[in-house]
């Protein structure tokens, strides 16, 4: 087995940052080696200048390590890049690094939609990795830039994987309820969500409707092919810190054998992050509820570590027709955000590089 | 016109009785003359007693009314009674009330799908109110029982009216997501709500099913032909004080020349209570917000008084397809119960009594 | 009577530049004339521009005001100024307004110590106002300049004002658990604040300890003298959106004669705006509650529509010995900034004015 | 080392039951043995009738056991018992329980004020165990009762003894912020909390006064000799699940030489249970932050496993005078509850039975 990479967080004091940071900070492959913030930062210790507000303890071993400015030259000596930048300052580093030759996973909302650019979440499409390899030919970089879907296209797509393959799928409704922390620490005023919920979430329902039509296509040759079913998806954002709920009417293609037997597709559904052992997969990707009142955000967000999704309140409403309604929840951050983005790059140096 | 009516609250004291308590005490119609509580109450001043915990001020002449106990033998002096009470208790009271020649205007989630017994929600099917003579009919008594919907029904209804009678409908998927007093003071502990959604109300999803049908049926000759459209129901409940957000996808069966066109439909609405200017109807039935981010439950929840039910999000997904998305939120405690309890009993003295 | 006075509100688009508009909107002396707001916003029209957020209906007279920079001389053709700025911007403005002749009452923090600027709660220092003369006299200007106290210390020294002229004040101890919208629409995120509490608010406790004594002091000749009693402030964020809620422990000279004394003492008491009754003062200054849950902020911080403070929870715990418990509650945006504002004014143009 | 002794948990449902079952499911000296609840879930296994709601993972070697009614019959095969009852039924079965010869620790509110009955808060007064000698002399059993303190009250304590012991102590000025679990799971409403503050806990007061005063105080021989610090207590209840904030002045007979001096008397205070590494014991009782914005309840109430309180906001007021201004967190159901719960039973078989 090889030595720990060196991995950098560039934006590591926000949420997500955060979240990259203490997962890297116990991870047996990677290791948690520079940090990024904001220029009126750098230089400062990571200890010193984070305002730790994650629910878990602060990393001891993160403490020392000095901040480094948002900038390409300054990682000239990691291997790989977690990206938790807004997207307006993403772009143009993503590239330098990929040119730089370095293995770069982003949460950044930018080149998602490129068809050399996989857009992963690795228990529904890992076979798009290999996207890479056509990334490298078109853009003649050694490096390579792989994409963290958008956190609520994450833990949908997580819960229609298995019902794609096994039933086909026509048309989706989702409405989501979505965490405050998916707009970042400061992303949504206590006064605005205080005893409220805000309809509208700017540009979420377009990345929902396009990103899991290219997270569930079909990889042919050197390009994804969209799936083809339709969505129509209405995101809200509400009163919980954590953790995205989302319900939803599936129409499928066939109608299932009985309700049973879909909540044993989820129930018994691995995928090859679980066949690999990759440390970040969780045992099972969906975790199935059958209590009435459950999944509930606060006590089911971090099932698996937060990486799993919780399925539940599943119904066959009209009963010989391939009408599904049911509930999924997410950690938004964890499986929605960096605990995806390990989840690839492990996928990536153990199907592509092999090292480990 | 008519002397006020002496009208009675039964279940005073809890959150809906309040509403009901404060409508009353300022109705042009309607005298708040008795109030009636649990046991341990009776006797006691309702101002002593009451934990006053609505948003309007207490009103000072419900102040000196005695608790009476909830039973019809101490009603005999009032000519309209309003029940507040939980359903284990409403049904018997309701039956010995009407059988005494009261009118009985009621919250309680029984006899609400009896084929003689008018399930109003007014702007939408004020001329169910009919029922009332095949009641009488079927009976044999001069009083009557005519019920509130549930509260999530009223307000979905209310924005379902006005597409069904211009554009037809076939299918409605609704997710709602319903404020905490929609169980009563207690119902929700701070402990379950707090950072957090339930995303389950037990037997909330069946009443919006079958009700809406029936509030959208047609009166046909002594009974009511319930609608064909079909029901898709999610109830959840979310940290909001008071009013219901419902995320709705309507299948029409005609597609609207354009967007504008719907929204003109909903905004232009009007009915019959509009038309008798009933004191308790609000000028719009329904109000359209193009605002990107509206409704929302804190801001939006007493537009009209608390009785309109407000629009917005409203979309046609996929060009020249008969889908509508729309978001509607309505206020829980008065549209979807005190509200709409005191708008029905206007429109049956008006309608039926034809005393004011 | 004069006609109505031309007034302008600066940061007319802020929580608390929205409650002046509000409270403007309908005012008897006063005519919401002209609005400000930053750069971007200049040029458009108030309704169009503004996020109305709070808790009162949008003022329709207030849609069309084109919204002027926040520059002294855009404010040429005004009588009187409300600011609601950042205290960073409006020094500058505020001293040029008055240089203009204008009146100019002011929320943001800056001068408030001036010995010739006059820091006023109305009820509780109302003849401070006569500082105005002395300011002219020393600065050789015809406008004025006139502050509203730290919300906090408003509610806090109208509790202490009727304690203090008839016990004498020695020493109090405050802890204060403030509303978000204290710190302006955006100043609290919702990820800090959910299911949490903020011990600490920059700069707060300070200013309690130092406007409080300057309230609460006596006016000599053209000087206030600062009162002398010892004050330890604690001031904390609370998940609440308005209304400050504080626990106080007041050490007085003389001991009272009973707990009903003292209820009595803050009940009766009344002060000049009540005298002259201008507009805007409440009923009573302070309104004793006297069940053992109160005050509320939800609950009871529209009091005397939100002038009043309320006050609860008074003993007396060591028999014969002068020291009182009590709590205080008032709303922070209206009486402790927007409210107390305006009736500044009312108070400066009867008294110094005689206008109305 | 002997063997795991039988360990019970009465009331094993409730928010600090959950807390008991999940520290006894993994600890070293003590076996999850029993369990009891009310009379309806009788029979049925714990892990099918429990609601788990607290935030730890769901205890699986619970998952089997049967509720057994609660009653001291049921319960002779156990060595000790947890009593996390509401004060109505507990004092009873306490009482049969120590007659059986059981080790009783509780957490309910009665006895707790018995002179032969030991209130512990171990780091604070690990030596009144004593007690449960002269208990049994006085009552003839051969099983002891011990109480756990009010939680307001324990996170109080902690922080006072080691200012006690260093400078004495004579006045305490306590305004607390406590949390909702505080109430049970249903015990406040999320209607009445949303949004708002409750300024009074019934009989809450009370307990801080005088079981401060005896956890404090003193054992000389076989009695306890209570504090004679003057303690004023407001106590209110804040839209926060889990951790107590509380506000505290106190006045100390000696001037400390520094705030330094104060902050490092905390920091490095240890007791009898940090000396005997009680395995719940955590490292340091009180942590000291000196960060301006701390203790957060949300972030700080898992300290030392929930087991440390947090200081901060440390000042001393007046110079020279000996006022100490200081907040002090502590996990309710944890410190304040179960936890030391499980503490006080590893006291007494380290101390009085010598068995590990």
């Amino acid at each position: 087995m090889a030595d720990r990479l060196k991995a950098a967080v560039l934006g590591a004091t926000g949420l997500v940052g955060q979240r990259f940071v203490y997962l890297l900070s116990r991870h047996p492959w990677f290791q948690l080696y520079a940090v990024t913030a904001s220029e009126r930062r750098v230089g400062k210790r990571y200890g010193e200048t984070v305002e730790w507000y994650i629910d878990e303890p602060f990393p001891e071993e993160a403490a020392e390590l000095e901040i480094r400015p948002t900038r390409a030259d300054a990682l000239r000596d990691v291997d790989l890049v977690f990206v938790a930048l807004p997207k307006e300052v993403a772009g143009e580093i993503e590239l330098e690094l990929a040119r730089m030759g370095k293995i770069v996973v982003s949460n950044a909302n930018v080149f998602r939609m490129e068809p050399d650019v996989p857009l992963l979440n690795p228990e529904a499409n890992w076979e798009h990795i290999r996207l890479v390899e056509e990334q490298r030919r078109r853009r003649g970089w050694s490096g390579a830039i792989m994409k963290v879907p958008n956190c609520t296209t994450a833990v949908l797509t997580l819960s229609l994987k298995p019902l794609l393959d096994r039933y086909g799928l026509k048309e989706v409704y989702m409405t989501s309820m979505q965490a405050i922390s998916g707009a970042g620490f400061s992303g949504v005023p206590g006064y605005a969500i205080t005893d409220n919920i805000l309809p509208f979430i700017k540009g979420e329902e377009e990345k929902v409707v396009r990103e899991s039509r290219k997270i569930l296509g079909k990889l042919e040759g050197s390009e994804v092919k969209h799936a083809d079913f339709r969505v129509v998806a209405t995101t809200t954002r509400v009163p919980v810190l954590d953790g995205h709920l989302e319900s939803v009417v599936a129409k499928l293609s066939k109608t299932p054998g009985s309700l049973e037997e879909v909540l044993e597709t989820w129930d018994t559904w691995k995928s090859m992050p679980q066949e690999l052992r990759l440390p970040t997969a969780p045992e099972k990707p969906v975790v199935v509820r059958r209590e009435p009142n459950r999944p509930q955000p606060r006590l089911d967000r971090k099932t698996g570590r937060g990486m799993s999704v919780v399925v539940g309140r599943a119904t066959l409403p009209f009963e010989g027709e391939p009408l599904l309604r049911y509930m999924v929840l997410g950690h938004n951050t964890l499986r929605g955000a960096a605990g995806t983005g390990v989840l690839i790059a492990e996928l990536y140096y153990r199907l592509i590089e092999q090292v480990f």
